[in-house]
């Protein structure tokens, strides 16, 4: 390939208010410092991923980091790309890795900050997916967090998206009754008929909390453990079925990412349900659970290789196209993990 | 003593809206039924216990159990007092025993519901509180849920009552700062002098949550574990300082027990805390722990024995004054554990 000598970057430019949007990142070209340090990597991006939590680190307000993602910089993200050049000895050009390197067409980094992926076990996007940080989130929140027993009820919200399409199908495995809660007629039938769900309800058809409530009581009776991706009005529906001794997994909160994060949501409580079922809510973090990381592969691996894992990814092409899709991951009606490709 | 002929009780006849108090119980005597079958002990009791349980036991909503306290029954409640006559080989006449008994002045009931009490141990009365189930609530909430390290921040809610005042003494000798939060300066005084906590708060010297969650930081930084026993304002300050990986043990919402039970607190949720900090929020219930009784006592037991724990009583005279008492725990301002003597 031609030898790059421009680096393209996505720079965070503006705290958003509401939804984030293209408005809050401005595009940059900086040329491309090819000079490595011993120990250095420099790696040519093939995809970007682009998550929810971006939006939390953008909150004003002390999330899980004491401060805000900084302005005026590249904005982070996890990346897969292939090594140019390298002055490490555990990675050579051509390899395939996976690395915090954020929204930039090229980066350095040093070579025990990146994962080297093997391209013949899976696609290397899956290393951003079900076989990366939305795959460890869903594989531990579940198991660890929520850890399922064989017949319990397992609800998941946002159960189309990266994480609840992956929770929905580690629930079935572990032999639970899966309701996936997803927003679309469409999006509902794609949860039972190809992840397995035996329920989706559609939280659209819905006037209230308490007309969905009803809905998922009818189907399943009653919620042993609820994968909460979502808060807002599908918690509202499910924290009163929710059974003796249930775990309650809070992973992310994306009802209010259209702008509620900086004023906590308000409503019904739910202390008072927890008291009187003893029930258990945890909040979980990827990042909790990287040093675990291999044991997540070796177990969710093999199902990947040998296709018994429905891994939707929606790949928008263009690197010009990053701040886009971030908002569409709020605004649209993607399936699975989105992904920007090069 | 001269043999009595009549069982006096208190019937619990009206569902409350508000606070509960006498006007929802009647009195009523009975005549004393002293035939016993084999295996049961006819009781006449000594003490009688009145707990912030027995309102959520009268919500109209479902609550611990699927329905309310019925209505026209002698009020369900904890009680000690000694073996008037037995037909159980376990248990001979003067014996002290401790059972579920209910607001009566005499009870029969089968020996295997009955705990046996070795007077020369702990006062009798200490079986409904410091060494009953006050004490396995305070006990186990504390060491399971809680699970306070050497070193950590334990706050602790209504920190002058039954159990939240065990729950600081628990605390201290875990080798945790202790953080008792109560209401008026009289009760804060003895929180800090006399159970031993670092730093008490009088939540009614502080105008709004805010003020109150400045005071705690100001204290102690941030808080480690929380033991809920109030619900309302108090949760408000507290829970914006938990720290990672805090644990939050619900065990009660006073606050809510003026008439807030049938319609759930609403407010700021506590979920996007949570997950921020990873932390964990658990409801605890004392009847989980009942076959754990034995442990508790071996640990607590000998700390009593050896006068190392404050236990202190408020003691009413008088099985007519039963209504008043419990409509005082959520009106007056006790310290302790509140019961009636015969």
């Amino acid at each position: 390939m031609p030898s790059p000598t421009i680096n393209r970057q996505w720079l965070y430019t503006q705290i958003p208010d509401a939804v984030v949007g293209p408005e809050h990142y401005s595009y940059s070209e900086v040329e491309l410092q090819r000079s490595l340090a011993v120990g250095e990597v420099l790696v040519e991006a093939a995809y970007w991923s682009v998550d929810p939590y971006m939006r939390i680190n953008q909150s004003r307000r002390p999330t899980w980091n004491a401060e805000p993602h900084p302005l005026g910089v590249v904005q982070s993200a996890a990346v897969v790309g292939r090594v140019l050049d390298s002055r490490d000895p555990e990675l050579a050009s051509g390899d395939w890795v996976e690395g915090p390197l954020g929204w930039q067409t090229h980066a350095k980094a040093h070579g025990s900050t990146l994962r080297r992926l093997d391209p013949t076990l899976a696609p290397p996007s899956t290393a951003l997916g079900v076989l990366g940080m939305p795959g460890r989130t869903a594989w531990f929140g579940l198991m660890e967090a929520g850890r399922p027993q064989p017949g319990e009820v397992v609800v998941v919200s946002a159960a189309g998206g990266a994480v609840g399409s992956l929770v929905v199908q580690f629930a079935k495995r572990a032999g639970a009754t899966v309701v996936g809660i997803a927003g679309g007629a469409e999006k509902c039938r794609w949860v039972r008929e190809s992840l397995g769900a035996d329920v989706a309800l559609d939280y659209r058809a819905y006037g209230d909390a308490a007309a969905l409530e009803s809905a998922l009581r009818e189907a399943v009776g009653g919620t042993d453990v609820y994968f909460d991706n979502t808060g807002g009005m599908i918690s509202d529906a499910v924290m009163p079925t929710i059974r003796r001794r249930a775990r309650i997994v809070v992973c992310g909160a994306v009802s209010q990412y259209g702008g509620g994060l900086d004023e906590p949501e308000s409503g019904p409580r739910f202390s008072h349900h927890l008291l009187y079922q003893r029930a258990t809510m945890q909040g979980i973090l990827a990042r909790d659970y990287l040093h675990r990381m291999d044991e997540m592969l070796a177990r969710v691996g093999p199902w990947v290789q040998r296709g018994e894992i429905v891994f939707e990814q929606t790949i928008s092409a263009g690197f010009e196209t990053l701040p886009r899709v971030l908002q569409e991951l709020f605004t649209g009606s993607h399936r699975g993990k989105r992904l920007v490709s090069a």
